[in-house]
């Protein structure tokens, strides 16, 4: 195991959301994120498999503008040298109203650095 | 990778729950699901690992009573025959207010059936 696994947990998640929140043509780089083949992608449910697919649904999101600010980052070491990151946080794109949201992630190791061989996203809508 | 992740993944979240949110003696049956060493545990951000050190977090929950409400369960299969199991929902302790919470379980195929490697917890919690 990576007794790394914090520091590359927290660092991973400062790069994707710096460019994921940035303008809308710098999210093309999120490609480079994941694995051709390998990467799974769940959003909203809906699921996902390759890094060409899941940078379609990326540019299908259609805000311009977006707005998070992360609550927890829980990182684990997987096995296989690895990093598993829970993130929960609350985000607002363009005029919407303030969601919470849930992504988790699994970092493997590749060729000195590491993809994301598994993404899933939830908003967490409540009717407390 | 199995193709039967989703159903494994509902099965699992159906068992796990119904043991955890049953009579408090009987959460001690949760031990079985985790292994000896290998299991990791996230919980509120305080890391535990192995099943009797997992065990002693889950007693160490006070609440005699829990109602839960699953909102999602979003399943995906892992390269090693496991499932990844992410959980939104809402739980109520007690007398406590209503919480939403997220839960990701990584499952391990272990000898026919399956361990998990991976569990953390969080509740979910606002100002919006």
């Amino acid at each position: 195991m990576n007794p790394q696994f914090q520091q590359i947990g927290e660092t991973f998640v400062k790069q994707y959301y710096e460019i994921f929140d940035g303008e809308r043509e710098g999210r093309e780089k999120l490609v480079n994120f994941y694995h051709a083949e390998l990467s799974l992608m769940s959003f909203e449910g809906v699921q996902v498999q390759g890094a060409a697919c899941i940078l379609d649904k990326i540019k299908s999101l259609t805000f311009s503008k977006i707005a998070r600010a992360i609550t927890t980052v829980d990182c684990q070491p997987t096995f296989d040298g690895g990093v598993l990151i829970n993130i929960l946080g609350q985000l607002k794109m363009d005029e919407d109203p303030v969601h919470g949201f849930s992504q988790t992630f699994v970092l493997k190791p590749l060729n000195d650095s590491f993809i994301i061989q598994h993404d899933s996203f939830r908003l967490v809508i409540h009717n407390v």
